[in-house]
């Protein structure tokens, strides 16, 4: 398939990190040849007793059947194990009623190889929208993934689920409580649709604190705002986003809501794995971050920022290393939140680009073309009429996400 | 420069109309090398007394400095001429307190040149954003624009104002009312930064119908919501958006505000300027129309309209030929209007894609491919859930848009 042949990201990390195994939680993969030949594209997470999950989902009112399953069943309360399968290749979505069956046919099977309850059993699929998933396909392997599943397995997990990823995702924290460690790790997939509610991926964190479901939904749904909730690489959005987090509790540590150090470690990963997506974007080459301050409130702060992360023509200068401030502006006037052209003021990187409504009197458009050679862009914006702010990332547009998005399915 | 070199879009009518003269209308055109070398980049039109000027602007928060003196003049009562004066290749936006001292300069030395009162004088600047406009390169040209006003010169005057257009643009209806004929005549320019509030564009628009100023408004406003404010190239709004119609009354034929013979012209010729936008949109290889309907108001079909036409991942589909109706779903589910996934149906053209919450079951993806290959595509929506409508219009998304706004100003 075109899409597995696609050259490794210029902005990907040099290597997936080394994950330590995190307790409760075993993986196990599988090739069962829905899509792509020559690779796994079934993962499984196995989840031991107690576990608590946590979910965010897209808010496509065109979701997938196994993301209306997923909402179904988080928060249903159940002492036993748990699992999660995952399917990369078809993403079972827009199928009607019979999609539907191919979610309870395979969630059923997962729950009857590793005598869970079904409720308990959590799948994604992920790939091309509208054909009918061949789940016989995965249920098929159901027997040599519960064979295999291993501790150490969550690396070849972050390659099953992959689709036109150029590289797999994965970050981790230990962190220190007064009562020992506690590890958080994390796989990401996703590089096209990617916009907020929530950008196009799936996400899978797994930590062995002892949370209470209803805390871990709560820090889950707050971090995600900040995190995969504030990317974007072409504002489309998908019918399968998901992020899942499993609290094993095989650390015996107890977690509340408001333990800063835990948030602070989940964030980190959360926006380590965020980041990865962005520098995976279909055709990235350059990462950036936009960070609009002095907004009346954090909800226009976020909707400035978004507008001139989703602009066309703001995405296609930087690809072309073109300090275009004029179209940060005109990003700025059409997003819709509140903004005084007079009170602005735009840097890329240190360098104050404009103010008083026009360019700024010492900028000097070679300063702005040299900045802009870099491959990690920061452009700063202070709209000067509150004190609220918000940071979002995205990569830019290039002739790559043409190639790759015009015969995607060819 | 780089962009009046662009190859003609494919799109491109054949030839621009013939256009009858305008009673009451002159046009005259000038280079004043404000960027362009080569080519007119001025034109001015002078209108006789008893001219009623209605205009619709961008909603843009940081708009340019002469939409903001134009917002301020129209509806103020003159029974004097009045004229229209635009450059191309500076934008004249974001310039400060400077950009609008350029705009009292200009207006005012094009009053004093044409004896008409400085509120009666409405300018327009488009190009580059946040470059001081050299103002005194447009007024030293006044003397020769005034000497070589004609009443044929509206093809010139289409050129004039051109950027990236790669075709001028102008269109014309003669109606026929039971008093005698009225001519409705128009010409604009605009192919990036392109959507509604509004669309990135200059347009200009004559009549020689009598009609009241506030009737004159209303029907401007009423029509461009379903013409220029029904169109986009890639979902970016510009800061200098402006569209000014005259009325000279030089047929003495009363036309108010109801007249259907009269909104019927205007709408023909406004929604053709709106088409031949759309087919210059920047790198366009095809023409998109996308239709939705069964919606529960007229408000939520076109936001759904508006979500598949500005989906990158739908543009470049389309530009694959690749019939991927799982992109318009996605869309359709992210637009944040209403919608039933299991009521909706999909066209492209008279082919039925997609029902009852998947593919239609006689489908043949080889006629979808066949249909692709047109460079005109109809996509209908039927959300199933009322009977409101709204048309949109789009063009797919190329590497030749890459091309020319990765480095328009290099």
């Amino acid at each position: 398939m075109k899409e597995t042949q696609l050259e490794k990201s210029p902005l990907a990390p040099s290597q997936f990190p080394s994950i330590p195994p995190i307790g409760g939680v075993q993986f196990s993969v599988a090739s069962s040849g829905i899509r792509y030949v020559d690779r796994n594209d079934i993962m499984l997470a196995e989840l031991c007793s107690g576990t608590a999950i946590a979910g965010v989902f897209t808010k496509s009112v065109t979701r997938s059947a196994s993301v209306l399953d997923c909402q179904e069943k988080i928060g249903l309360k159940y002492t036993q194990g748990a699992a999660i399968i995952v399917n990369s290749g078809n993403a079972n979505a827009f199928t009607g009623k019979q999609g539907t069956l191919a979610v309870k046919s395979i969630t059923k099977e997962v729950a009857n190889h590793l005598s869970l309850p079904k409720n308990r059993i959590f799948s994604s699929s992920t790939g091309v929208i509208g054909e009918q998933l061949p789940y016989g396909k995965i249920t098929k392997c159901l027997g040599g993934l519960k064979a295999s599943l291993d501790t150490g397995g969550i690396a070849q997990a972050a390659e099953a689920i992959m689709t036109t990823d150029t590289y797999p995702k994965g970050s981790y924290s230990i962190i220190e409580t007064e009562r020992g460690s506690v590890t958080i790790a994390g796989i990401a997939k996703g590089s096209g649709m990617i916009s907020p509610n929530m950008a196009t991926m799936l996400v899978y964190l797994f930590t062995d604190a002892k949370i209470e479901q209803s805390a871990l939904q709560t820090v889950l749904k707050e971090i995600n705002e900040t995190t995969f909730n504030a990317i974007t690489v072409d504002s489309d959005t998908s019918t399968s986003d998901t992020v899942l987090l499993a609290a094993t509790g095989t650390s015996k540590i107890q977690i509340k809501a408001e333990c800063h150090t835990f948030r602070q470690g989940l964030q980190k990963v959360m926006l380590d794995l965020a980041h990865q997506v962005v520098c995976d974007g279909e055709g990235a080459s350059k990462f950036i971050e936009i960070s609009v301050h002095g907004a009346m409130d954090s909800e226009g702060a976020k909707t400035h920022a978004m507008a001139i992360a989703n602009s066309p023509l703001v995405k296609t200068a930087i690809a072309g290393s073109d300090p275009n401030w004029g179209r940060i502006v005109m990003a700025i006037g059409k997003s819709g939140a509140t903004a005084d052209r007079d009170q602005l003021k735009i840097w890329f990187g240190d360098i104050l680009v404009a103010s008083d409504g026009q360019v700024a009197p010492n900028y000097r458009e070679e300063d702005g073309a040299k900045y802009m050679q870099k491959n990690k862009i920061n452009i700063t914006v202070d709209l000067g009429i509150g004190a609220a702010r918000a940071t979002v990332w995205t990569c830019d547009l290039t002739h790559q996400y043409i190639n790759i998005n015009a015969d995607y399915r060819s």
